[in-house]
C-alpha cells in the first residue's frame, strides 16, 4: 500500500515535522512550485495568498488541514470535492490574550500615553481626564483627576462562544466582571443567548467582544443600528473578522464620539493609506496579528499531526468544516 | 464632649462625604488655607504637593489617614507625634490591572503598533519580527513571522507580596504562568522567598514585577548587578516606586538591548524633557497613573470612614504605618 503523502510548506522549520507520525511520505511544497506535486493530505500555508499560489500545482488532495481557525478562503479555494478541517484551538490562547490586552490598553489609555512618551512630555497627561469626561459624557467634577479606568465591575458581552470566547471568559473571570454570552444557538449552563437577542443585549454592555466565525449570517452583523444601541462610551472589540462590522457605520460612530473600539481585523484589510479609520478617535488597531505568536506553528502542526494519526488508524477526523461531496477516505 | 473634627480636602465631591458617619464635625480644608484650622483627624489630599501646602495651617492633628497605600511623604511631613494610617487596598485593583495591562501591551507589541497606526501604514509591521528576534537573541527562522508574544506559560517573579501583589497573582492565574514570590519576610503557603534570595531568583524569570513598598531597604534594590542577572529579553515591570530601581543602570540595560521594561513610576518623577529614559528602546512608560481611576476616591474615603467609625466606637485603628510617639487617642 502506498504511503499517505502529506504536503506541508517547505519553509516550515524542520523541527516542527517531528510532531508528525512515522509511516507517511513527507512532501515539502515550495512557495512557488514549478511542477505538479502529488499530495493526499495538504497542510496549506497559514495565510490566503501563499495558499492560493500553491493550490493550482497540487494533484490528488482529498483533505486540506488548515493551520488556522478561520477557513473561509480555504473552502473557497479547494472547492466542494476536498474535505476541509480547521485548527480549532491553535489560536485560542493568543487571540484571547490579544483581546484582554486590547481591552486593558484601552481602559488604561495606553495609546494616549504612548503618544506622550514619543513626545517626551507628560504635561499633556491631563488629556486623559478630558478624554474620559468626553467619552462618558461625564459632567461631574473628577477628584482627583481620572487618568485611566478599571475593568473591575464592567458589564461584558461576548458575541461568539467557541473555544476562543471561552478562553476570553476564563481570562476575564478574576476581574469581577459581569459576563453575558451570545452565540448562533442558545444554550444553558452557562447561559448563552441566541444571536437574535443581540439588539436587546447591546444597550447594557460596557464592553462588546466579537469573536464569532465569519459566515453569511454574521457578515455585517454590527451596523449603524447596533452601534446606535451601544451605550455612550462603550468599547467594541473585534477579534474575529473585519466584515462582521460595517466599516462605514463604525467610522461614523467613532467620529461622533459615541463609542470606542479596539480592532485586530478590519474591512478592508490591510487598511489602505487614505482610509478614514486610521484617523478615528478612541480607536486602537493592530494589523491582524492576534494569532501570530511563536507558539502558533507548534500548536497548529500538532493538530495536523493528530489528524494524520487518526487517518492512519482509520479513526474519524475531527474539526471538519467541509466534508468532501463524495465522502473523503484515506 | 466636643465632636471629632475630621478635615478633608474641600474639593472632594460632596457625595463622597456620605460615607462618613454621623456625630462628627466635618471640616473642609481649602487647597490654599489663609487661616489656621483646627482638626483632630486629617484626610490629606492624595498627592504630596497639595498635602505639603495644607499642613502648616493645621492645628491639633493627632491622626493622618492617607487616601494612598504609599505614605513616605506623609510621615515625613507630619513628624513623629502624629499617627499615620495608610489606605491599604484602595489602590490594589487599579494598580494590579495596570500591571496586567502593561505586561500584555508589551508582549503584544502595542507601542510599536500604536506608532504604525499614527503613521497610517502597516507595511512596517515586520518590525515586530525584527524586534522579537533582537530582544530574544533568536537566530532561528520564524514561521510564520512572529508579530507578538504570549503570556501563557511565562515564568513570573512577583517582588512584594502585599495586597497589590496578591491581586496581581489572582489576575495572572488563568494565564497558566509559573509564579515565584519574594517579599521582605519569607512565608509558606503560598511560598514566599525572602528578598535576600532575589539575586538567585532573577535569572529564571521572564517577567519581574516590582510591587513592594519604598523603604530604606528597597531603595535602589534593582541596580546594575540585578539587571545583569535578568535573562536576555526579560521584562521588568515597576508598579511600585521609582527609586526602587537605579535609573542610570536601567537606562544602560535598556539601551544595550538586554531587557525590556514597563514603568508607571520613575526616578526622577516627573521625567524632565531631556531625560535619557524617554528614548530607550523596549520601554513602555506611563506617568504615575496606575491608581488614578474613577473608583479610587470612593474606596479611599470608605477606608477613612471606617477608621472614623472605629475611633468613635473606641476600637483600635487599622493600617497604622506610624504610631504617634505618645500613643494617639481620640
Amino acid at each position: 500500500m502506498a504511503l499517505l503523502r502529506v504536503g506541508y510548506p517547505a519553509s516550515l522549520p524542520i523541527e516542527l515535522l517531528q510532531h508528525l507520525p512515522a509511516g507517511i511520505e513527507l512532501v515539502p511544497i515550495p512557495s512557488n512550485p514549478d511542477t505538479e506535486i502529488d499530495v493526499d493530505f495538504w497542510i496549506p500555508p497559514p495565510a490566503p495568498v501563499p495558499g492560493q499560489k500553491v493550490w493550482p500545482h497540487l494533484r490528488g488532495v482529498t483533505i486540506a488541514q488548515s493551520m488556522m481557525a478561520g477557513t473561509e478562503w480555504l473552502t473557497q479555494l479547494v472547492g466542494p470535492s476536498v474535505t476541509v478541517c480547521n485548527a480549532q484551538g491553535a489560536h485560542s490562547i493568543s487571540t484571547a490574550e490579544w483581546t484582554l490586552a486590547a481591552i486593558l490598553a484601552t481602559l488604561k489609555y495606553f495609546p494616549l500615553y504612548r503618544d506622550l512618551q514619543r513626545a517626551a512630555d507628560w504635561r499633556r497627561r491631563s488629556q486623559a481626564s478630558k478624554d474620559y469626561a468626553a467619552i462618558h459624557a461625564e459632567q461631574r467634577p473628577q477628584y482627583p483627576a481620572v487618568l485611566q479606568e478599571e475593568l473591575h465591575g464592567k458589564r461584558v458581552l461576548i458575541v461568539g462562544y467557541g473555544d476562543i470566547g471561552k478562553t476570553i471568559e476564563k481570562y476575564l473571570a478574576p476581574f469581577n466582571v459581569e459576563i453575558t454570552r451570545v452565540a448562533r444557538s442558545a444554550r444553558t449552563s452557562p447561559e448563552v443567548h441566541p444571536v437574535d437577542a443581540l439588539d436587546q443585549l447591546l444597550p447594557n454592555a460596557e464592553i462588546v467582544i466579537l469573536i464569532l466565525p465569519h459566515t453569511p449570517q454574521s457578515h455585517g452583523l454590527i451596523g449603524a443600528q447596533q452601534l446606535a444601541l451601544m451605550a455612550q462610551g462603550a468599547l467594541l472589540v473585534n477579534a474575529a473578522r473585519g466584515p462582521i462590522v460595517q466599516t462605514d457605520a463604525l467610522v461614523d460612530a467613532l467620529n461622533s464620539g459615541r463609542i470606542r473600539a479596539a480592532l485586530d481585523v478590519t474591512d478592508p484589510e490591510p487598511l489602505p493609506p487614505e482610509h478614514p479609520l486610521w484617523k478615528c478617535p478612541n480607536l486602537l488597531i493592530t494589523p491582524h496579528v492576534a494569532g501570530s505568536t511563536p507558539e502558533f506553528s507548534p500548536r497548529a502542526i500538532q493538530i495536523a499531526a493528530d489528524q494524520v494519526r487518526r487517518l492512519l488508524k482509520g479513526e474519524p477526523l475531527i474539526n471538519i468544516v467541509q466534508a468532501a461531496a463524495p465522502a473523503a477516505s484515506a
